[in-house]
């Protein structure tokens, strides 16, 4: 292969956008309600049908407006929790994840769908993020790469979760592709148009990347900026009642993105007191005071950048017979 | 008594102070716990202890970080469900409403604490609002235009609710005297240190206020912006489900007390529509896309302004038997 042969991929054929994995993030919700109302009226008009699957994936929880019923789902999507035994007893969401990988799985298999967009929303100040447990799935990172040229007045970022295969947890880990679109800042129970309307369009100009993609096109490689988190840090806490005795610092609030330097203030204690980042290391903070991390012990979470160079692409012919970018253990098989 | 003679009030000897009514709306709950946290202290060292009663008004849905746990607390105190028979099954925040009414009441009688400031936190973009009752309360009137003097760079309205003390339904109905202290924006789940910090120097401002009055200063008259809900406005809503589909339009969101003109966009459905305002008459919009008002079938509220004359007061002396500007019927008198 010479240096600037496009690498060539397989076709992204089956392809899956996610909305309400946690129920209270409504823009994915109602992203995901609109299109399958669409689909319907083109099915009733003779029209042809959008060539995506659009799943609801916890209608439960959707239904009472909460992040989960029972259990977090998208922490459940780990090889221990899809292969443990099945009980009438499991928490709701541990059903329904084994539901999902059925439908959009199995994980880590060849009948896995190709690409799975989970849509979720934070009340931090984070504008449009791709979440992935990879640093070099080429498809994801040129996705983003389209997304960022596409939107030029969304600030955008790629973070990267670097977590094994096999304890990665979220719902997007199960296609053979996948992240997390992330946009904020969104109360959680609330849907604001700005932030509906920027992951309407992400989502639009992503589809239009894989139909390109599909029909042969080849995309130019380059630099992408990824984030790769260091380590989460948790809010002050009383020893007896684990009640959090500090927020964010005002400085720091809405900053998400802006380097954290070693002594920066990072807290104010509810009577009034300053603490400081006591790290060694200028890092890079995000999900600053996201509602759903108190119960997780995330205050924010901190991440080191770097340019990722990604080469030029294009989809894999017929008889082309290089084999798949992922690969399947025996028992993975069907 | 001559036209610039102070109105003459009884002391207010007994002021509660109430955050977490609504266990996710934190900047009163972390408020309010601090509080008893010094208080302890104060207890410990023989100091002078504060002489304001601090309440966390439902423990049982500040532990889970929820609206509530059963019902909405602060609509819970109303004549009918205070004096409504008691059952084991009932509801936890029914029961939580009685013993509130025990502590703190009764409602209406004479034995009720004389003014109760209840915290609380919305995800509009309302800053700090009085949310009151009464539109000839002195005393909730003087202590907001104390405020509005001492906290200049904070935008601050008096929001009044006209319904009658029969119907009126929350947890500050309970005193002689009594306000809700809203606060926004910031998500419910959420504490974020500009908020906290702007209700913990209102309430000081208010004690300080109090404690000048029941040491006999005069405070002069003069005139307050009242805002006096005239009707609230839903989400559309899909025939079958219930389910909205539409969200505030983007020039509308955050621009709480912007005056609303008749043909102003209102709502911008999921599939991109402009749906207008069709009232007559221009109103004052606020609590525009609240999240704990989805379920109420609440968009937003529309107020009329009216500039308030509220008169010079001072504390009644012993002696004045100049009776209170309250009144009880006989069955309510203890």
């Amino acid at each position: 292969m010479e240096v600037d042969e496009p690498v060539g991929l397989p076709k992204l054929s089956r392809v899956a956008v996610c909305g309400g994995t946690h129920g209270d993030e409504l823009s994915g919700v109602y992203l995901v309600r609109e299109q399958l109302k669409q689909s319907k009226r083109k099915e009733a008009d003779h029209e042809e049908p959008t060539p995506v699957l659009m799943v609801l994936s916890n209608p439960r929880a959707t239904q009472q407006c909460r992040r989960y019923v029972d259990t977090d789902l998208n922490r459940c999507f780990t090889r221990s929790v899809l292969d443990g035994p099945t009980s009438d007893t499991d928490p709701y969401e541990i059903i329904r994840a084994k539901e999902l990988n059925a439908m959009l799985g199995p994980k880590g298999s060849r009948g896995a769908v190709d690409l799975i967009c989970d849509l979720h929303n934070t009340t931090a100040n984070m504008d449009l993020c791709f979440i992935a447990y990879s640093d070099c799935d080429w498809i994801s990172l040129h996705i983003f790469k389209h997304l960022q040229r596409q939107m030029p007045d969304t600030p955008m970022r790629f973070i990267h979760l670097d977590v094994s295969n096999k304890e990665s947890y979220s719902l997007d880990s199960v296609g053979k592709h996948g992240f997390a679109m992330e946009i904020g800042p969104q109360p959680h129970g609330v849907v604001r148009s700005n932030i509906y309307a920027t992951m309407k369009v992400g989502v639009q100009h992503m589809l239009d990347w894989i139909r390109h993609f599909n029909s042969g096109s080849v995309f130019d490689g380059g630099f992408v900026d990824v984030y790769t988190v260091v380590k989460n840090i948790d809010y002050p806490r009383d020893g007896e009642t684990h009640n959090i005795t500090a927020a964010i610092y005002p400085s720091l609030q809405d900053r998400d993105f802006c380097l954290l330097h070693p002594g920066d203030p990072l807290f104010q204690t509810f009577s009034g007191e300053t603490l400081r980042y006591k790290g060694r290391e200028p890092l890079y903070p995000f999900f600053i005071n996201e509602c759903a991390y108190y119960e997780k012990g995330i205050a924010l979470s901190l991440a080191r950048k770097k340019s990722v160079m990604i080469p030029a692409i294009r989809m894999q012919t017929d008889t082309e017979e290089r084999a798949c970018d992922w690969s399947f253990t025996s028992e993975e098989e069907e």
